[in-house]
């Protein structure tokens, strides 16, 4: 595919969020439960939030894609994050996950490590620290921190996403989407997300939203960063700080327009 | 009493919360906690959310009201309503219920079926799913829905509320308020609204606000609900979208005046 | 320290902060998780949330400060308090307390007294009724409420501290921080800071972010408060009501300049 046919994609993929509606199944942290919800209510999606192990499964078999997070995570939510991945894999509802703090603690990075090698997880969204974390070849993966060049990153990425046999979003200044194989990036976005806590997770979600649209997990993710960078780069016109950054952003996943997208050019193959 | 004596009812809640500050005792989900204690802040009332066994008995018994909601419940979570539920009861202390996600999951429904059939509930504020997943007669409920005409959803809502015999509200386009014989109807709002997450749990919050202080379920509920429209409309004006719409929403909650609610003439009954 | 010294010394930890973005982690509630995020990014400083027992003392230990919040409590969180509190104290990593809601249920009290008393607390951040709940005397020190003189407020504060042996503030609409002899008076914020909720915990988890870079307790204290109230007395300016208040304050708390803090005039000896 050539690059334009990515945000062309995408553009679809918001057009049909918009039209449809597909019910997001979060099992994501405390701390950004609220603007996760708000971020997919103004993309367009149906967001619930779940985590009981007595529902979990029921909710995920509705679902048009899961989302896990482990953020705030505990044993009582590891056990219901798996019993949701696999109801979710029996169903073929793609699962997008992301391990908030791994590396930080045994817990995050062994949870993130098992979640990985044993549930069919469709993408994985992290920052460049987590990402390496969940390998065990810290050595060949180092690169993709955004202290290396562009290749040295984009071939850390293809590591990364072969080692965990899934496609891999590692976002930051520039966002990189690998399969293992082709590398693309999305650009867009503004310093101030950095300042406003669960961006990550926002992104996660959106591409929740987007591959529950969208079947192909590469143009998904590529397709929700572009759109989350592009509300990024528009929020950031005239707000005066982080807070008044994090209203004009709902405000701009809303308003964005499909066409918007469609031309924005910030999916790059390579 | 005549349609003007709600919204006049109305306004001296809205100033008795103002000058006693009620407290509100809430058990609710972790999506909106912190929007529906500043939604109550703004109203002027006190909240406060307490969920442990080992204190909700005790914060329950001093509150003005109790407000229930089961947006992100467990087995913990379900037993520690029950408690509160039973001690504001002992100490007549109103409960508002708010069934979220009921019919989507068993556990949800459930729970809701038993709460209000072993407890005294004094409203159930629900959309009209919920409210019609609650009640063994499907067939009956089911014109409820906004794509029924509105004698239909009003002769619905009657059914609903002689069955789970409480006072239901339920809340859509525009809000219907029974007790299984009268019938309120409350116009206002807005459709971002229904694009910010937990507008249904600020609505049901607001009602124990107003329910704490106006000792008639039905002019209490429909007084909170024209109250919540009323700010809803003003904040709609001038805002970008639903993240602006947020904000201007809790300056509306705040800002408006009790004489501005006696005469928005949002209230009709039949 | 002459006076000027103390908001000199709160612009260097600014800077500091700034520069060197301390990780400061919160176990803290669930209403205000988000802000809690939010202000100390605003600020600078780098949060993080962690709750499970597997997990807190991993996190302690690499943090600059931790922030222990009671406000939406249960027995399990009370434990993995209580263990990040004793790594956090074999670290030598200070220790911010917020009692929220002492003296509403015996749950609360309980666990502020014994965390008081049995860990080890750099400073106890709280309102006047929630600190004199956590002292046995409650006579001598009933004068802290914002009801009473200066002079009998700025006693009972010291009377408190003593009992407590730690720093403890009492915010109001002045805020006292003493070590149970030096009394330090700060002013600044907005009435609107009670309207919003989780104001009282943005205070402690910014002494956090304070402490995390200035040894002093008091002199950090003193400044994160004054931070604080600056930042809230400019994003008062000019907002329509607690809605548009939050999102300024978020604005200010990361325009707000090291020599703003300096020159604010906000700290008094006495």
């Amino acid at each position: 595919m050539s690059t334009d046919i990515y945000t062309q994609k995408a553009a679809e993929a918001l057009e049909t969020i918009r039209s449809k509606s597909p019910l997001i199944h979060n099992i994501t942290n405390f701390v950004v439960m609220n603007n996760t919800a708000n971020a997919l209510l103004a993309c367009g999606a149906s967001p619930v939030m779940a985590h009981a192990r007595t529902e979990v499964e029921e909710m995920a078999a509705i679902a048009g894609a899961l989302v896990i997070n482990i953020g705030t995570l505990n044993q009582k939510w590891i056990e219901a994050m798996i019993s949701a991945c696999r109801k979710a894999n029996d169903m073929g509802v793609p699962v997008v996950f992301d391990p908030v703090g791994a590396g930080a603690t045994k817990l995050r990075t062994e949870t993130s490590m098992r979640l990985v090698s044993e549930q069919s997880i469709a993408v994985v969204r992290a920052n460049a620290s987590e990402a390496m974390a969940m390998t065990t070849q810290a050595g060949a993966t180092k690169g993709v921190d955004s202290t290396h060049s562009v290749d040295q990153a984009a071939g850390a990425a293809r590591e990364i996403a072969r080692e965990l046999r899934t496609v891999v979003a590692i976002t930051g200044p520039e966002d990189l989407v690998t399969d293992g194989d082709t590398v693309l990036r999305v650009s867009g976005g503004h310093p101030l997300m950095g300042k406003v806590t669960g961006m990550g997770c926002t992104a996660t979600a959106l591409v929740g939203a987007f591959i529950a649209v969208e079947p192909d997990p590469m143009t998904a993710t590529a397709g929700a960063l572009a759109y989350l960078g592009l509300a990024g780069s528009k929020a950031a016109l005239g707000c005066n700080g982080p807070g008044s950054f994090q209203v004009a952003l709902l405000d701009a996943l809303y308003n964005l327009r499909p066409e918007d997208l469609a031309t924005c050019g910030a999916i790059i193959v390579g």
